[in-house]
């Protein structure tokens, strides 16, 4: 009685998912995956007793599949997605929902049409233990109603392929998520100014960017994206009330003393510092459907985070204030932090 | 293919070790259960699709049981895990492994004659993430060679029924374990101290104490056990070595400003502490069985803490400096840090 | 042969400086002080064995009064250190040095008419030990090049007859000030945002505001002005450079674990933050008269925070970005942070 | 009007102390100085405008010394504080009062003959702003009645000279005085362990130190005394009370975050830790003379301290629990923590 999955996409991401499936999930395992390496398809499915399938829709199509993941490239997010929805089936998206916010839409629409939620999106720090302790820090009024949030989101370095409108669409694109379901905010306008460049980046590449964000509210944002910022992976966030400020955990760390200081290590490589959140996420996603379906991320918040992209992409070339034009959102949809949200 | 799991003991600790094999571990499944409470073990077993036996041994004989738990009341520990060495099964035991340091002795010799490693004991904290942080500074020689250790466990506060002699085997027992696993290193004395006693505490009680262990390498440790601390659950460990200190992680928590303070939550109540290594022991353990069977806290380990509690406990009575009478360690056990425990 | 000063002004500040005078420099005495207030003066005056002349000019006309330190109400400022130029004494003037940059470009002038530096501006900020680490921290290349300013600067609560241009004028010019010492360069635009107001601001008062300062080189600077912050006074800095960030300390304070919380205290009162500092920029203004004279905030500090004062007041009432019109800087000053501001 | 002072011995210490009294003391200055080296003294009194003089006996008995400061080597201080007090002046003497418990004894008894106080100890602990602090949350029951306190006195290395013994006369000597003013208690009995030995000390040196003590009160009190611990020089007291725990202030740093760590900078050089106490030390004592004399550390502190080392260095040679066998405390002085010490 264990859900049956099938996984899209047999890269990193896919593999390390399939690996918590199997390893860290009670009631869920892979029958089925494809990939467009049909090879390492094949490969993955021998390594856990799982069939490899020519396509994603043949995966989304298999009697045995109960749940379908997508962790493809981003392009093909849309089409699996709406063929999921189609088919009736659970389906955990990991980022993008799809490459722009028409495409995200067309998902919202079809959900909608679907009658229940069938879609969460891999937006894993709402299952954070830091953003969730500060979430509930706001929630029992410990600081107040929210004024401003002042966010750092910093990266060792980048590869050159990296370009100025990527600080958005890779980088900012998760405060841009994790905000609205922090502040139960909208975001409604955008503008970016960059600092002073560091000798760090790429001739191409604005870096640092600072991108300041309005919401429905009135509550000002401040993020500092910085890509090329050479000490590690940080993420800052101070939400600031009318009573208090909170901040984001940082890690817990051992503290040295040695060689006349005191010091606790930042991590360096990204993906250590949200691994328990990947695992979290997943586990909600199933968790949830034995229950009455995704309340993580949804179909709507994947929408919202793309045409707040859009309007910060927008920001950046003009230099002007933009407003985020979102369609409003269907009742079928909580608010942005509560009802459809993780709780 | 999922192992097919016995659970001696339903009370509270049992129920949530089921509840962490059936939603947290791949390959895991409980199929059988008892309890002194015949109707509660009925009830546990119904819930989860398993089969209620009428006893420990019973559970351990069933034929579909691959590999037993024992969350039992204390004094029946010894029986049952010796039981599952008879039968050849793996077996995960809660603290105590035995009442008495003979007792453990008596597992361990069964364990040595049955050739392997089948026994697991739940000292949690060696799962940690902030002891193995803290253990993987010390390794990395961060702080040269350890000299001192200096710890606290502080509750808020304990019933009445808690006597001056728990504070050794229900609370510095603890530390026992993990500083031996912490230095790889072996307890060979043990002094109390007794200072002035807190009014929060009992009449019969004292508290707090500060216990001296010494090791075979001359490593020094302190440990303030104070069970009435009031303010919250606190677990304390700074590591003094040739070149610097090391100190266990605090908990990550928020950090409120908020009327002129600046803040971050304690937790109140220890089994929030060790939430994440409760899980991560018992992942570990079904994760070894697929490999050379258990290499988390031995059967000697269980030993060891028993005969260093019993000197603690000798020099609360006596006011004086008791050495730790230990057995040799067989050679079938690894060092107290090494092969054979927590790697 | 100590230093015989002349105190206009015996208002509280005025007060506070003859104390510092009196017990903390060693070469220094009030020989004259004045006051609007005649009897207060008198009171004064008796009180330390020194004389109450009629009017500031007296003061400074004084042959016995060799030092000049104007504590009066600031409309008068530039009168009493325009006469003090004129009669060639030193003159330490608290905040501000003149209420318009067209006062402070008429001292300007005066003192480079004179051929040598007189006037100390009370920017204390520069004194603080906080700052000047920070200092030393970037100047000795400890996180690259700096490329951003992370500032809060908050108080408890304003009086209602705080206005919304005093943000600037009484709040953020301290950040305008230190800013530039610190980075050692100039502001050249301002923008101020409005964020979400709270509820605790007098209903003309835009409170918190968000000011973003230019620099010369490019730094961007955001400083968030917050004035009824609730839980204390609380002032923040972090310098974002190419390979760190280096953080204003903390004050040192005392660590409780109490009720659950790992605390430490937050100032309330303003006038403890910067208690040192005020006694180390008298004791500097002091110590450098005995040398080539003023080495700390000169007039042309003074004037370079009036018109970016001025620039910041006009972005309040526009919402447009607006460049900072200073005259170019006469060689007779040295650079932002560097000969002639505080070493 | 201003004190003018004899200063006995114009090594660092004194020079230090000259420097202060000259550029920080409002009303005092150096009339008269001496030294073994009398070429020194000349130097230094030519430096300042003061006499040299042959003697410390004839600094003290100079008509035109009002006050004397001792900063000669120890074995000299109980002469010549016991002349000061013969000659009725107040004196300031650097630590050791007497290099016995005898010799303090023997201050102790002429300054009570003499009917008032006149001695003040260089303890200048007891003027650090942070134990300060700590004394102060305690004394406002942050953390209830003090039940133990946990200490490190850390150094990165000592010269050859420097010996088991002084581990107590030299660097524990100062938590034996500031905990007893701290916790206004006395110390009744002390003994002392020797950890694992640091590769680091020289031979014949045991180092590090575990120093335990116990007040009147039952407080217990562990001090580890790590002299070659190579990292800093670091201080550390947590005190454990009845509700809670309050830890002396870590000195203000600069936070930076760089190369993967977030750090603060410890101090290296020991001078540097308590400047600020040894100017506020002689601030203090100037400003008593103005009123009743001196409230600083008395020569009673001065004996409790000098019998509570004998102890400990007893208790370094027995392996035991040595008792402390102090005087009753004359009705003259206050209570370890009350009148008579820093208010």
């Amino acid at each position: 009685m264990a859900y049956q999955v099938g996984v899209i996409g047999t890269g990193a991401i896919g593999v390390e998912h399939i690996r918590r499936i199997h390893q860290r999930m009670g009631g869920a395992r892979v029958v089925a995956v494809s990939d467009l390496d049909a090879a390492r398809a094949g490969d993955v499915a021998a390594g856990i007793g799982a069939r490899a399938l020519p396509g994603g829709r043949d995966v989304i199509a298999a009697p045995d599949v109960d749940v379908v993941v997508v962790t493809s490239w981003g392009p093909t997010h849309e089409e699996f997605v709406l063929a999921s929805i189609a088919a009736g089936k659970p389906v955990f998206c990991e980022k993008p929902l799809a490459t722009t916010a028409e495409g995200c839409l067309r998902i919202v629409e079809a959900e909608v049409r679907h009658g229940e939620r069938l879609v969460q999106v891999g937006f894993m720090r709402r299952y954070d233990a830091g953003y969730r302790a500060l979430r509930a820090a706001i929630a029992a009024g410990q600081v107040g109603e929210p004024l401003m949030v002042h966010c750092a989101h910093r990266n060792p370095s980048v590869p050159d392929r990296y370009t100025t409108d990527m600080a958005i669409t890779d980088t900012v694109i998760h405060e841009i998520d994790v905000l609205r379901w922090l502040l139960d905010d909208d975001h409604v306008a955008a503008q970016v100014i960059y600092p002073r460049k560091t000798r760090r980046a790429a001739s191409h590449l604005h870096d640092p960017q600072l991108v300041l964000l309005e919401t429905s509210r009135g509550v000002r944002i401040d993020v500092e994206a910085f890509v090329n910022c050479a000490y590690g992976y940080d993420i800052q966030c101070e939400v600031v009330g009318e009573t208090g400020t909170a901040r984001l955990p940082e890690p817990a760390a051992v503290l040295l003393r040695s060689e006349a200081r005191r010091s606790t290590g930042i991590l360096v490589d990204w993906k250590q510092r949200f691994l328990d959140a990947y695992e979290a996420e997943l586990q909600a996603f199933f968790d949830d459907l034995g229950r009455a379906g995704p309340t993580g991320p949804s179909s709507w918040d994947g929408y919202a985070a793309a045409v707040t992209a859009d309007a910060c992409v927008e920001a950046q070339r003009s230099g002007r204030v933009v407003p985020v034009a979102a369609r409003p959102r269907p009742a079928f949809y909580g608010s942005p932090g509560g009802a459809g949200s993780a709780r």
